[in-house]
């Protein structure tokens, strides 16, 4: 069984209601930009891709009744707007939304506005057929990848936070490279990660391993470092919010921690990502600021107090893993580069290894 | 103000009951060897010498009531293998009934049963005051070797779990180190991690914080590397379970992460413990077996679910750091000592630095 956690046909979007994971599986209708937005600010949909297909599928579904009227490029600039400032920090809405506003400004100009809200649907349509078939890229070289290294039969993967079907349009970024080492029958166990404060692996990447019965086993962050000299790690492999030029990687709290570990014991360090979580327009990681959230989130669970009463928090939501440390290569749709290599691969001054 | 976690004076025993920390503050009476058994079980006291000085002074209490008769020598003995039995990882515990069963079979050859209880409760009792004493000698050795290697004003430290005054007589191991550099006004700030899956930092460490007035900051464990590469930490501290004889140490899971994030930072790692959670039986860390607790413990908390349901679950108590890792030294009651050197100095061969 394949996870969906973005049901859409012609006309009709559902998304998985991921507030209620890991407790109750409900699929909640999404029939206008409106809806769209309250579900990303809410946190009903989450994770970068996931955000943006979301969003633009929404606009596809009104567009798809005659929204917009006589004036749909309006409307779409308009829609495009709002879900923009739902969760403005994630990079993949605004990159979508510039470029589908562009296309939609170059087609107003030879169509009528019945044939613009058709080709603008079907634009957003390809982008999440484009989505999946980039993440099952990845995944496929990502495992390869990883199994070129290997002698042995089977592979044991450590990973962090969710970056599955959850995050994305589905089947993943390094999550989509454990579901291809699975599908090849070469993967012998997950280590996922807590992911503390928001609990993404034991929420939702535990959830996805156990619907989809990858062989997964869950840990706190703090045993990470333990597991990778007791349990035979062959590999890390993290997500990306952002890849730099220098491949610095900006990504949940936690990776750089998990990378210094990973150095430490010689396993290779992966980050999987596809190529418009890159962004070449900044040189280093110190150029990326880094989100600090509520404390609430690590002092309350459920709204029910866990930590002392009146003690200060430091809750930064990401935090940048040097390009050095990053050993095993960044996995894209492109294919597997060294950090050195990814800009000139990005821009096609280099081949796939 | 100090936080009091053992309330003793003759024949009346209070704890501070932690299983309703941090939210309640409340005091269990003591009463008899029993009521330590259950305290001990049930986890409303923990924390290795707590263990061992509650244990204790339960007994001193039921002595002080005529407890054993004409044969106080049976009676000791059978309450101290049934406290022992409590929590059996517990080093201190049997270590203390060790010692304090031969100092009452020597006291009972020349001394009457009356005479044998008064010089137990004498030695129980002195027992509480010196553990307390060698917490304090622990944080002044322990202050005095970080600031000497700091030209700066003030310092961070970083720690780990709960060894403050709720896992000890008093005062605290590591996090006494803390309180002295807080007494000598030079502390800065505190970083506690929350310490999953059992939170002690969150908790506990948070709650003395508070208590105290001590400047500190919680975090999740996850973002210990990136809070020792942004906030300037001087230090980080440690308490141990046990210290073996090269140097290795086990304690609370996470420390080994801490302890190789410290190293890639260039800050010193310190590990704060009385010699008598030094065993010098055991040659290298590799002896030391892991307790792994139940799953549970990451999958709920307070009894309410907060992992995907049927994920397998991997949880290890305590991990152990290689004494290469330990780059500041140990810090014991009779000085600070780099792991090669401890061996010598516990055994009288080296005078403190």
């Amino acid at each position: 069984m394949t996870l969906e956690a973005i049901r859409y046909k012609a006309g009709s979007l559902q998304v998985l209601n991921q507030l209620q994971l890991p407790h109750h599986t409900v699929y909640d209708e999404i029939r206008s930009v409106q809806d769209a937005y309250e579900a990303i600010k809410s946190m009903k949909v989450r994770g970068a891709p996931a955000i943006a297909i979301v969003g633009c599928l929404s606009l596809a579904v009104e567009l798809r009744t005659g929204a917009g009227g006589d004036d749909p490029v309006t409307f779409i600039r308009e829609s495009l707007c709002h879900l923009t400032s739902a969760r403005p920090t994630a990079v993949n809405m605004g990159r979508a939304a510039r470029e589908l506003m562009e296309f939609a400004e170059n087609e107003s100009m030879e169509k009528n506005s019945e044939q613009l809200r058709e080709s603008v649907i079907a634009w957003i349509e390809d982008m999440l057929e484009r989505d999946v078939n980039d993440n099952r890229k990845i995944g496929n070289y990502g495992a390869q990848h990883i199994l070129s290294g290997v002698p042995r039969d089977s592979v044991t993967i450590l990973t962090h936070c969710n970056t599955g079907s959850l995050a994305t349009a589905g089947y993943g970024t390094a999550l989509g490279v454990v579901r291809s080492l699975h599908a090849l029958g070469r993967l012998k166990r997950m280590y996922c990660t807590e992911t503390r404060p928001y609990n993404q692996g034991s929420r939702l990447t535990a959830y996805e391993a156990v619907a989809e019965g990858i062989p997964a086993t869950l840990i706190t962050d703090s045993m990470a470092a333990l597991t990778m000299r007791e349990m035979d790690i062959t590999a890390v492999v993290v997500g990306a919010d952002r890849v730099v030029a220098n491949g610095d990687t900006a990504n949940k709290v936690g990776t750089y921690q998990l990378a210094i570990a990973a150095k430490h014991h010689g396993i290779p360090f992966y980050v999987a990502a596809p190529s418009t979580s890159c962004d070449l327009s900044l040189e280093s990681g110190r150029d990326i600021i880094i989100e600090v959230r509520p404390p609430e989130e690590l002092t309350s669970i459920n709204g029910v107090p866990i930590a002392a009463q009146g003690i200060e928090v430091w809750n930064p939501a990401f935090d940048v893993t040097p390009h050095q440390l990053i050993t095993g290569g960044i996995i894209t749709e492109l294919g597997v580069f060294l950090p050195s290599e990814l800009q000139a691969a990005l821009t096609g001054r280099l081949t796939a290894l």
